[in-house]
């Protein structure tokens, strides 16, 4: 998840000076700035660029804008055959320079492991269907019905672009590769398999060929049950939300890859106590051993104090100890 | 599901005479009618009262508003325990007289058996403490990790009220009474246990005690896995989404309830032909027997072609037979 936000005072500050949040992704020094925030704030074991998704599609011609309480909107969400073939394929060094040119910045400056990101391709076609974020996503889901061979079709077009803009990432210094799958939740698990992971499968072929070693982790919302599925696309990690408990995911995936998860970002409104309590049994959810990466299951959100994550990374620190040594 | 909604004509002009939504589920003579339109056009096997699940916290004494483009928002969302407090609980023949008129009223036309309902306490409370619908549901995701007994508190007076509402709708003749958790996938399965189904369990030990032999259907969204934990709260049938595959439900409930659901609304926006493969799909799925209540698998949406709901339950009348004769 982003690390950097608004609950943070020295975030908003930041984005006060940009101006607006495109300008906080689009420009190299404040892309870097952000990144490195919590850095200073958290012992925190690894660095995620500061960036959106979005910015692919954007990237590919889309009008992207950022509506305050809306979030991002595009201008003309895509609508037929016709505009899908009028979007382009950019050289994401050119079109994305100022995503390589952070990665550059923060890889000189960090002391621990720099991950890079994109949106997977369903997620992305969801958006760039939708127009925006939504209680139903029904443009997508309707066009797997009315027209799927047009959904297929951009969901190619964006596995292409997504690869190609991972690998020039890793090229720019991200050491460990992510991809959002944000919109998981919405289909069916036949359909999951068919329009999202045939095309994660893709990327992370693509991946494993151009920037062998690099370990890949993927996050998708609402994929409980599918955690053995979305590993064997050729991902490192698997990223579940809150709703998906450790234990069972764990067994499914029978060490295939690590799991990355999963507390409620609500749980930082509760005490101090009530997030030792949390924690305690996030951990005991996922129980002794490696290959568990702590982590929220979703974004923080922005009323969050400071200080509850404060005592949600110390408290990671410390009961983690007694599950490692197990 | 709603069978009625803005997708007829005739609901639209039925709407334009009632002035607002409100009016529409609260003068017994329009819920009566617009409960009775699909019925009109379509074969359908049974009906569900027009109504809203908000009409219960607005009985308690919570101003709702029906907003254009927005839908149900509370005026003032509650905040605390004071707020929690100074709740009534109502007494549903009279605070809900006309949710009991439009059932005897529907009672004496109907040839086909009438499924009374309520929100369940869980996502009665998510309104309530959002205020709205949400695409995160911030504010009872909080409450539950920073003031747990508040929502218990909360949780188990609307228990109270809701099996109270329900009981009173199956004196006024309802033939089955239908529980909907549409805000079940907000919660992680223990969560899901502590906060939502130990709530359906008493409502449902509280219906078999006064309405011993009456069907009780709970639909779930977001439930998939958790279908046998729903079923062993007393529930005669589990209602599903499009993304709980009906095969592994079946399964795991293994006899215990039926099954209810599960086609995507969105499949209505596809050609005939594919309605046709969607819905032998979802029969496929379930597989030969009984105990399959076919529906949708959320609600139809507004722009739907309402020939195209014909489609739909023209094959499932076909494509169903040879799934009984098996």
């Amino acid at each position: 998840m982003r690390q950097a936000g608004r609950y943070l005072p020295e975030y908003r500050r930041l984005r006060a000076e940009a101006g607006s949040f495109q300008r906080m992704y689009k420009v190299p020094d404040y892309a870097c700035e952000a990144t490195l925030q919590p850095l200073r704030r958290y012992p925190l074991d690894a660095a995620i660029l500061f960036s959106d998704i979005l910015a692919v599609p954007e990237a590919m011609g889309m009008e992207l804008n950022f509506l305050e309480g809306r979030g991002p909107v595009f201008a003309a969400p895509l609508r037929d055959s016709a505009e899908l073939r009028a979007l382009v394929e950019p050289e994401p060094e050119e079109a994305l320079d100022f995503v390589m040119q952070a990665l550059s910045l923060l890889r000189a400056e960090l002391g621990v492991p720099l991950i890079g990101f994109a949106g997977t391709p369903w997620t992305l076609a969801c958006y760039m269907l939708q127009g925006a974020g939504s209680q139903d996503f029904q443009r997508p889901r309707t066009l797997l019905y009315a027209q799927a061979e047009v959904l297929h079709a951009l969901l190619e077009r964006l596995s292409r672009v997504v690869a190609a803009c991972l690998a020039a990432q890793a090229r720019a210094g991200a050491e460990v590769l992510m991809l959002f799958d944000s919109c998981a939740g919405w289909l069916s698990p036949d359909h999951y398999r068919e329009f999202a992971l045939s095309y994660l499968a893709r990327i992370c072929r693509s991946l494993k060929d151009c920037c062998p070693g690099i370990p890949l982790i993927v996050y998708a919302r609402g994929s409980r049950g599918l955690e053995a599925d979305i590993a064997a696309c050729g991902v490192d990690a698997v990223g579940v939300d809150w709703t998906s408990p450790l234990a069972a995911a764990r067994r499914r995936l029978a060490g295939c890859a690590a799991l990355q998860g999963n507390l409620d970002p609500c749980a930082l409104f509760g005490s101090a106590q009530n997030i030792r309590v949390a924690v305690e049994a996030t951990l005991a959810d996922y129980g002794p051993g490696t290959g568990h990466v702590f982590n929220l299951g979703h974004g923080i959100h922005r009323d969050t104090d400071p200080g509850k994550l404060a005592v949600m990374i110390d408290s990671v620190h410390q009961l983690s100890r007694s599950y490692h040594s197990r």
